[in-house]
């Protein structure tokens, strides 16, 4: 059945937010509020371990942190001071509940929990040795991989075996790990995902994004870098670099669609950004317009930014319904074609007779675009003109965001009039890869080094992307073969 | 426990949405729909009532619509062309489900349905004679009222034993009633609350707000008039006045808050009215600032208006996550006073150093107001002005609105001067009465007539009020005394 | 789909049983108590109502009375040391929680609840006057026909009302009723459905047998007569006959089968009763036989009895699952067949090679004595009789027995013989009326004047039965044209 | 707070039942049924797993198979022509689900489901060894032992694998074990618990008892051998001995209580088993009494076997509810001491005055005899004598039976005089260990070497038992120190 978020569904998605505190009384209560202001980063899944100095405690729930975790007979028994937690997006199929993070196992050296947000790119071939030699995979999670990893390494201590897990796995991963020692929070040698550390007190947080630290009320200290591994043990905190150095190459889409606007990204405001990219885009493709929409809400920032620069006024022509979450299923065969409404709906009275201008953060699939500007139309619009504010999104993603199939990307094939046929706007613009780069402070994409991941937008990944390359790599993923219903 | 939504609990609320369809195959699915899209005038309960030509089918459920009513067997078990539905703001209590409506009653004349938007004013009193000679109650809802009006009435018809029944209760009313022989909508003499006609192909459809009309894809014919009953017999609709006429009175809060700014309520584009209010209260009480920062969302379309009337800009300077239910229960004592932070989120960034007006549409009991304004200040925001798009909030709405008892209300007990001690702004205004009926194209407020409710401004109330006028009037509802667990 | 419970669908089913006490602290888990120990009377529904000096309390719900009602939230919000209960069998369709006892209403003269175990013949009749007189009715159970005479009667005090009540109905009826005042016990004329009284320390107990008392730890007092009428106010205990008196006709089937063995029913063992119904049937229909084989559990004492006046040994022939409820459902065609093995199987190394006597109490349908034959044949049975410890169960009962429509009662069309042949048996035979008669101590059934009702066996009705007598009366039912889903 | 079944506390609990099918179209539905006849043997949770010749499905829950097993979608979901289940009695604990049967596991030879019957007496030592080579646990249960074995064995085939695995552990396994290949069924060299195998039209059946190839209309063919392995792959069965030959052990309790009555073990019926165990009681320990009572249900078949014997009439005095689970909790304080009643009354009209001797299967804590003679005693009886058809209880089993520790059975301290003082009966006596050989046909137990295990008798346990001998043993295995909420 269709859902009635055809909306969401036309977005890129980051899979994970992860969420650590060491050092706290009910951390875990701290962990839920963090998670719960990290949702948009993954809505389908969340859990939480604690440990209480003894033994650790897990929760683990479909559904929204919300109606799972804010239960006192749930947050009282995750006890301990030290606590971390996930929000996941895509967990699919009948093993769901085991690939719910955070992940835990019984090594000989004692309990290990781990939060993962990103994706190993070598997971499948990892894991293929790993049972060969007798380990046994509990979940499809690749996040299970570098577990087995730690739990098979030669080295003696903890840390050196989980430095050395780190250094057989490539891709994209920001981790928090717990074990009766204490926390460890790192960042891929790139530093693809982010990973901000906070503190509260005494205690001290790890976090996806800043917005997680404020819903607590802690202080925001600084991003973990690229290749770093903090290290809590009781209230001593030490920083590592186990790995060699390279050119960081953090993800940009944080900035155009992920990451919440009221976070601090690399000491930039994402609000702000988001505006100069609108405003870039009225410079690149201006249009004589009266009114400037944005489509709600993830256009909102650019639409302002794109009306300040442009002079036109911002006004919501298109009133998104509080009331439509994931789960409204359209009753009925004759009212499914009615779907886009449930969520958004024409302001009719003000767009009729007008030429608008309507503002996206960026086109997936287009099938989105296509029903925005049709009700545009339907609600007597005079012209409509489509600007996004990003550019031509026509690569898939491999460090743990979640995108369609490269053919159903609609920039994958189509050029930008293609695409303006497609979506039947008056006419389409993009920000160019340039812009994007210039809304950041910089002059232009540096084309040898660029210094954030881009290959959403280029096709240029920055790592070696092994199990992409193997042939029918998919089946692989076959071995667990039990499902569970 | 504390919820997260304490800025909602700082609002008056609408306390019910009808919908009605007939004629149309598959009836309840639209009921559906349309209720979903009149979500926000009631969150806390939804029922739908279809009939086949033969029996009635009725589904009832605490809840949300979608969740309830989205699941394809509930749906086709509502069978029938003609179908009306109820969502529901405040069912308290153990008797909860048995007041959720549309509310059935076998009479002698068959199957009798009742949806019902408003409040008798005189319910007590009936059902006290009523309860005395002999009629037996199973909710302590004022509706179920009408329904024995009607079993006893001593005329004919049922039509006739209808208007019989509506002529002995005071209050406001818009009704969708349904019968063997067809449906009826009506409003009260007053007409205090709203209900609009729509068609779709040949059906015919009453709502609360054209908006649900928009979801379903129908079209807006009219409103029903102050004491009209429209009567739908198949095919065949015809419009009866039984009541004396009088001025109407509709209520002027619906464009303040409870309407959806896409609707049109009497021939108005609540957006329109929204903004007009915003321009009207930046003429009456401007600002020397930086920035225009709505409190989102209710906030947002005023102080668009204001930003244009202004020339200041307007900002997203509180951001409001999307993932805030009613039902995030803080876990935990240390995390309750973090509360206001999970639904809405300072963005820092922009704020500080700034001097920032605040848009809000109204204030209740004012707890939010302060909460926002602390936020505001802790953000590093330099002066913080607080502007209320309706005038001050003194009395109580007996008409199916949901006011906190009189001594709450902020304005009740304190001037503006007070009250901006209270929330402790740099500064605060309200738009004034008259400057609340400019915005909707009158000079200023009739005084001797006014065009609609005001009560709640003004403590004018238009009817007489029976139940409110009995002392320890509250008691006499203890006459449902089964506790139902 | 098939349940496991193909053997008791082959039985007659007594539809309720009922208990109360008054003046007992925490009443309601005592009610609780012996409500489970009455489960056998009523498997489908059960609901408890207390009165706590002020307010009524009740919860009803489908299923067992453990599960429900052994919850400590439940029988603590049961407050007050006067309560009723009841248990239910039949409650089919989407109205079904509405019609679960003790029903409840508010009267002019305060709450009223009320537990029925029997059946109103004329209620249907008595429901459409009070329709026409513009009562309301909120189930479409009989019981409530005399809440509404209660509620519209036009005598003074709430016990007048309640006579007035009764003396307008006719049919079948131990009640047990509360009122703010106190509790009423009573029983209709003709005492068909039982009713005992017990004490308990100060406590007063009514149930329908005395297995219920036993559980509770209560001491038996006596039987409430018929047309007796037992006020409970506070400590005061007063007995009253408001009706004309008649002779007795309780319903001898409570021998046969509803009682549980261990009861004492009109000073009467039922176990002693079943054993001398089996012996009387080996004096009147002796077999050469090998084996006595009990058809589990009903047949036991019987086949105890049947087997000691005849000196062949009793032996567990059929094994019967402790863990077969009424839920089991097959999954999937194939196995659908082998539905009956799911609750009984046969011991075949016991059975093979021999003759065997089956006992069982009754046969209604004949599917499941044939199944049983069929089982005992596969078993390897030399000989299979079957010896039923009850006359041919021929008419439909009307006083609150589940029975099936008269045309799928196998005696209603078959004399024995043709019975025998329906299922396979080598012979079968009944005990005679007289024998049941003599069973109880009399020296054969009094024709003129019966002890008992025996209708089942006989068609002798003792009262008329005026809904059975309309046409088409059972459409008359379907005025509550609600179907709640 | 105490449940209902105090009786059944005071047993010894068989901790599992297996069931596995080869062969035929709609396997999983098959062993549902199966499952259902084995519920006897494990109570509180099931599993089944089914392959489909590409994928392992499985679904586990906490329950009854009734309600979790009986339904369609679940039936329909388990696809495939081969599958086993499990029920299982203790699972106790926040990680319960995740040692409920069968586990599952994906090996580099492909999926692995196995469904264990038994204890494994070393699991810790080797747990231990296992996790130090990198090797980890997602359960607590003995069983996950076996899958890391056979996953880390050096073996090459799965069969070799399997096998090396089994000769490393100790103790007590009955297995039915699922591969991409066939499912192999086999039983520890000592045969301690039971499996038998059947077949249906062209399918093979493995269950642990007959009753289980009953309930699906299957003949039973043999028992598995001590020590053997059958393996089936598609229609070809073969059968294996690798362990070297020792004299067969199996468990005794089988036949005393464990199996149902309509079982064959080992080529004896248990039902005349126990029969011959009570006619050998009333030998050994006669009385002069006027009745045989037994303890119902378990105590039914020695009381027919001792009243056969003795001449001493049969009879009902403990009637026993059907309506009794383990789940009715009784509400309130007040009520916890009326708790045996809930489940067993006495049949008090027919135990006045009587001379009764009480027949039981076994005493474990002594708890439920001393509760059953009071009750008889306030019955009214005269004298009560009890008589149990098995040695004292006076060890623990570590071979898959759940028994209480040695401390809390009643005979381990005392002597038959002291426990008859404990219970309060006028007389006590058990039939003696040889007498119980005696009743399975031999001339006493062989003390060298005795044909079954009867260590919870004797104390004479067949094999070592490596985890019991460690100190502290019962800590290692709080090694899995995540506690899932």
């Amino acid at each position: 059945m269709l859902t009635t978020n055809p909306f969401d569904d036309d977005k890129l998605r980051e899979e994970c937010g992860i969420f650590g505190i060491s050092g706290s009384e009910g951390a875990a209560a701290l962990v839920a509020l963090g998670l719960h202001a990290l949702q948009h980063r993954g809505q389908e899944a969340a859990g939480i371990t604690s440990f209480d100095g003894c033994e650790f405690h897990t929760h683990r729930a479909m559904g929204h942190v919300a109606g799972n975790f804010d239960r006192d007979d749930i947050i009282q028994a995750l006890r301990g001071n030290v606590a971390c937690g996930h929000v996941r997006y895509s967990t699919t199929g009948e093993t769901a509940l085991r690939n719910v993070q955070p992940l835990y196992a019984d090594l000989a050296s004692g309990g290990f929990a781990i939060s993962h947000n990103g994706n190993i790119s070598n997971a499948m071939r990892l894991r293929r040795d790993l049972v060969q030699r007798g380990s046994i995979f509990q979940s499809t999670s690749d996040t299970e991989t570098i577990i087995h990893l730690v739990a098979t390494s030669n080295y003696r201590t903890f840390v050196d075996k989980f430095i050395d897990a780190l250094k057989r796995v490539e891709g994209a991963y920001s981790l928090i790990v717990m074990t009766p020692e204490g926390m460890i929070a790192c960042r891929d040698p790139l530093g693809i995902r982010p990973l901000v550390m906070g503190k509260l007190d005494g205690a001290v947080i790890f976090a996806s994004e800043t917005v997680a630290l404020d819903v607590v009320g802690a202080e925001f200290v600084r991003s973990i870098e690229p290749g770093e591994l903090v290290i809590v043990r009781g209230t001593e905190i030490s920083s590592h670099r186990p790995f060699a150095p390279v050119n960081p190459r953090p993800c940009i889409f944080e900035y155009v669609y992920f990451s919440r606007p009221d976070s601090i990204s690399e000491d930039r405001s994402v609000y702000t950004v988001r505006k100069a990219i609108g405003a870039q885009l009225a410079i690149e493709s201006p249009v004589d317009a009266d009114l400037i929409i944005p489509v709600p809400d993830s256009g909102t920032p650019a639409a302002i930014g794109y009306a300040q620069q442009s002079g036109i006024p911002f006004e919501l022509g298109i009133i998104r319904s509080h009331y439509v979450g994931r789960t409204f299923i359209q009753p009925g065969d004759k009212v499914r074609h009615l779907g886009v409404k449930l969520k958004h709906n024409a302001n009719r009275a003000l767009i009729k007779g007008k030429r608008i201008v309507l503002i996206d953060d960026s086109i997936v699939r287009g099938t989105t675009s296509l029903k925005i500007v049709q009700m545009m139309r339907e609600a007597g619009a005079a012209e409509v003109h489509m600007r996004i504010a990003s550019p031509p999104t026509r690569h898939s993603c491999f460090y743990g965001v979640d995108t369609p199939e490269r053919a159903k990307l609609l920039a994958s094939s189509k050029n930008v009039a293609e695409m303006n046929a497609y979506i039947q706007a008056d006419s389409l613009a993009f920000v160019s890869i340039d812009g994007l780069y210039k809304a950041l402070g910089e002059p232009q994409r540096a084309d040898i080094r660029p210094s954030h991941c881009d290959a959403c937008f280029t096709g240029d990944y920055p790592t070696t992307l092994t199990d992409q390359d193997e042939i029918a790599a998919v089946d692989q993923f076959a071995l667990l073969a039990e499902r569970v219903i």
